[in-house]
């Protein structure tokens, strides 16, 4: 009834130890240490503690020992770990030691806000390299430098361009049928920011952008 | 150093007894329990348990009752909630059983896209009530109904306009300018879209919403 709300509700409260299911909220951390440890590097400093990490983050150690812990050994037990390689590891985890490629459905004004955001894409490793949408006079050019094709030559340059992530930023009425058709091409992973539920097959990992919760967090702290 | 990080790690793990500081993931998930809460009640249905609630987020009744423990007493020990009284008790506590009033610095494409979610807003119980832009050709008229000015006289405007939360869509170069020219008017609410560190006094929230780390966290799946 509620499937779109459980993938905001953020941690996994109990994942098993013999078939661990990561937590969600272990995973955004894992992108935040990559950005800590590129900091680090950056400064020339080539060990660091948990405690360290953690500090530049927040988190006390034994949250850094256990996240990493997830994945295997890092590191050497009083030492530390060497930043360089902690940090390639972690990118390998997160499939960001290649370019990720993106497809963007929707070029209306949030669709156009996420093409602009071409340098910063770039620099963590993501790339934009297609755009769908139902407008025809839309289509045929280029925006920002990547292609606009009309969405209903969306499956046959899924599949052709070689898609990692669909992001869905077309009007609520259409969500799920472009997302059905996202999925019968092959597309396995998509950043939701139309304020709908969709429904996907298991195997379809759906992440949902909403900034109302963002507000209303903000919200709370106001008082 | 990595202040901006920090509000992105999520967890605060170890919040204390008598002097809780609440993780900001359960301030969230306050978010999304309203949200269940108004399907149940729209279906009718006027009691839950916390197994329920839970279940429709994918989290376990316990994690349901400690989130809520933080707020005092609410529900009956082995009888579950009121539905209705539960929804206006966490609204009230997020501070959206009244409208939540925003402005908007920077009307360029996500600016703009941002004005557009006036739907979804207004029925969540926020408002953008007014906008700015550095460039002439924006200031003078209205977007989607909202009055834009220029970014030299928006002290004044945040302050009569009595503005809850400021949502930052400018260029990175300004951002830190803003931001302080927005505090200096009182504010202590930033949604910051700019993917940049913003130094503010200890009295001010910023939440950042950093989409690379969607996508970083997407691509994990991938595999």
């Amino acid at each position: 009834m509620l499937d779109e709300l459980r993938n905001q509700a953020g941690e996994d409260p109990s994942p098993s130890a013999d078939n661990p299911k990561i937590p969600k909220a272990v995973i955004k951390r894992l992108s935040l240490y990559t950005r800590v440890l590129q900091k680090f590097s950056m400064s020339g400093i080539e060990k660091i503690s948990s405690k360290e990490l953690g500090d530049a983050l927040g988190l006390n150690s034994a949250q850094v020992r256990k996240d990493l812990a997830y994945f295997g050994q890092f590191g050497v037990p009083g030492l530390g770990y060497y930043v360089e390689e902690l940090r390639t590891r972690i990118k390998s985890i997160l499939g960001t030691d290649r370019t990720v490629r993106l497809a963007l459905v929707g070029v209306g004004n949030l669709g156009q806000a996420l093409l602009s955001y071409t340098t910063q894409f770039q620099r963590d490793g993501f790339r934009v390299v297609v755009a769908f949408d139902a407008d025809k006079r839309k289509v045929g050019g280029e925006r920002m430098g990547v292609p606009v094709f009309h969405v209903s030559d969306m499956g046959r340059h899924l599949k052709e361009m070689a898609i990692d992530i669909v992001m869905l930023t077309v009007p609520a009425g259409v969500a799920q049928q472009v997302t059905d058709l996202a999925i019968q091409a092959g597309i396995t992973a998509i950043l939701n920011f139309v304020p709908e539920r969709l429904l996907v097959p298991e195997h379809v990992k759906v992440h949902y952008v909403d900034l109302s919760i963002e507000i209303e967090s903000l919200s709370y702290y106001l008082k």
